[in-house]
Order: C-alpha cells, then structure tokens, then sequence
C-alpha cells in the first residue's frame, strides 16, 4: 500500500492534495474548514466511526467463521477500533463534551447499497468497502492531524494514522487471499467511484465523512 | 459479588455443587461429562460465545451512547471478550481444529425473549440477561478448569475466570446504577428462574450452554 498526504504548507489557505492510491478523488478543502471549525461534532462522530467498524469487524468474523486469515486479522483490527474508540472517548471528556449520539451522514449507508448480495461477491464488496472506508478516514484523520488548532488533539490524530493505514492494507489483503486480483481491482475501481461521488457534495452536518 | 465453586472431589463420581449468587440452579454433573468428552466442540463454541459476547456489548453501547459509565465498562469488556476470542481461537489452532461454525444452542434465543420491549425495561433486562449469562459461563469454565483432562487446557480455564466474574460483576453494577436495586433484584429473580430452566434439559449437542 503506498500511501501518502501532501498539503502545500507555504500557501495562505492550504491546498489539500492527498494522494491516497485507493481512492479516486482527495477530501476537499472546504471539508477541512467545516470540520476544524466544528471539532467537537467530529470527535463524537469519530467515536461512533470506530464502534461501528468495530462491530462491523465482528459481523464479517461472524458471517465468514471458517475463514482462517480473515478471522485472524479482523481480530485484530476490531481490538485496535476499540482501543481508538475508548481515546476519543477519552478526548471527549477531556473537552467536557458529554456522550452523546450524532446522526450518521448518507456516506455509510450509501456505500452499504454497493455491496451485493449474494456470495462470493457480497464478501468481496464487504471487504473492499471497508477498505475504502478506512482508506478515506486514513486520509481525513490525516487532515485533522496537519490543521486541527489544539496541537495536543492534532498529534493524537497523527498517532491514529498508522493505524488506519495498517487497516485498509489488512482489508485489501484479505481480499486478494480470497479473491483473483484481477476481479479485486476492477471492483475497488467501482466501489472507490461511488466512494469520491457521495462525498462530491459536502454534508451539511459536520461527520468524519460528511 | 459472592463467587465460589465448590466440586466434592472425594466422591467417585464427582458431586458438582457451585454456588453462584446470581444462579438459581447449579450445572447438572451431566453437562460436564458431556462437556469434557467433547472439548474440540466445546472450544469452537467458547470462540463463538466470546465473539458474540463483544458484540453484544457493542451494541448495547450503540443502544444507549450517552450513558457515560455504559460505554466505559462495556468497551473494557468487549476489548477483553475479543482478547479471550482470540486465545480460543489459538487453542483450536494448537490442537488441529479447523475453524468452522456450531450451531448454537437453545440458551441465548431463549434469554432473548425475556427482554422486554420498551425501556427502560429492555435496557434493565439486556443487563441481567448478559450478568446472567456471564455468571453462567463464569460457573461453567470454572469446572472445565477442574475437570478438562488436558492440564494446560483445565489451567487456560481457570485463568479466564476471573473475567468472567468481574463481567457479571460489571453487567450487575451498571443495572443497579441506572435501576432500583429492589427493582433489579426481582427482575433478577425471574430472569435467573428463566435461565436456569432453559437449561434443565441437557441440549443434545455438547455447547458451553448446553
């Protein structure tokens, strides 16, 4: 996985130019500007980002219970979601922001409708949407970590990367164990289109991915 | 929470006599003979009780993601459930079981249906179905731990038992922080009623809550 963000530092307002390799169109900088501005909002919806990729880890170990490698590796990834969960939480209450739930943006569920349903190819979209998914929050984290204004916030950010990225490289990997590469990278092309098309249009609500 | 098991060792067939607080009626001799005899099966089980058990906590913190001491218990549960799933899934390895699912038994779908529809009641019922469930299970590997014929596996047991006994501890607290205590402990009463009933009847198939 090569994976890197560059943002044009020396400019007045900054360009944002991810060059993230699975996904087809980089967050916009008016998605930076909403989201800083509404840091709060972010962090209670990062929490409830890295629950439900936690829970959505154990729907697919549950569905795939044979599945050696992927039981393995989701293990590990759902472990790693929560720990993440349990620091923004953490964060929250730093901030005095109390636990509180926010409405989830159309990204979810409109990523949800590429998957089809019937299997081998629902395991595959389960598991390429997860990748794109962990691909784009790899990349706003990112963000986050370069514009957030509390420097403390921002480096715990940049200390969440690795992690994201380590995610969208275990769920490519496991599609490529289980599937041709071929029909792997012809799909990601699909998923990762509809991916950059939902979030062409900001949310109006600030969201990890709004 | 009182904890203790206590098993007759002096008796040729040994007597099982566990006294849980939480438990109305102790486990049959019979379910760990069958138990024992079966302990390829009874891992594959366990793997899946612990996954489904940090997925249960998952939702139950989606349910209700306000209550601050909810979330903060549960994420410290769920991470050690998925901890547990893991070293399981290392004994099956170990002993050459190929990873695959076991149909459940009848325990949880009949635990289920005591949760009552509308809360706060189903939030009540969901904590006392899940206390009960782990005191069980907290009983039930303490005898593995006694009686598994592979020591190291009977020493795996025992280890995770005080788990076990801390989440039923937690599942307990957290109902009586946001209920009654006289209204938990008579909720209490009938649930434990229930659950042991369920499992009067030995299930034919060796299952931890068989």
């Amino acid at each position: 996985m090569v994976a890197a963000i560059s943002v044009d530092a020396t400019a007045a307002r900054p360009m944002v130019k991810p060059i993230i390799k699975f996904l087809k169109e980089p967050t916009s900088q008016a998605w930076v500007e909403q989201a800083i501005a509404n840091m709060n909002t972010i962090l209670l919806d990062h929490a409830q980002c890295e629950r439900k990729a936690a829970g959505t880890a154990i729907q697919m170990m549950s569905r795939y219970p044979s599945s050696d490698r992927l039981v393995r590796e989701l293990t590990e990834i759902a472990q790693e979601e929560l720990s993440h969960y349990e620091q923004v939480n953490q964060w929250l209450d730093r901030r005095g922001v109390p636990l509180q739930p926010v409405t989830p943006p159309p990204y979810g569920a409109g990523l949800k409708k590429c998957v089809r349903k019937n299997e081998p190819d629902r395991m595959l979209d389960l598991l390429l949407v997860s990748a794109l998914i962990e691909a784009r929050s790899h990349e706003r984290l990112g963000l986050l970590g370069q514009h957030c204004p509390d420097p403390q916030l921002a480096k715990f950010y940049r200390s969440l990367m690795a992690s994201e990225a380590r995610h969208y490289g275990s769920y490519w990997v496991l599609a490529t164990t289980y599937f041709d590469l071929d029909l792997v990278n012809e799909r990601l092309v699909e998923i990762a289109e509809r991916e950059s098309e939902i979030l062409r249009v900001l949310h109006p609500e600030p969201r990890v991915h709004s």
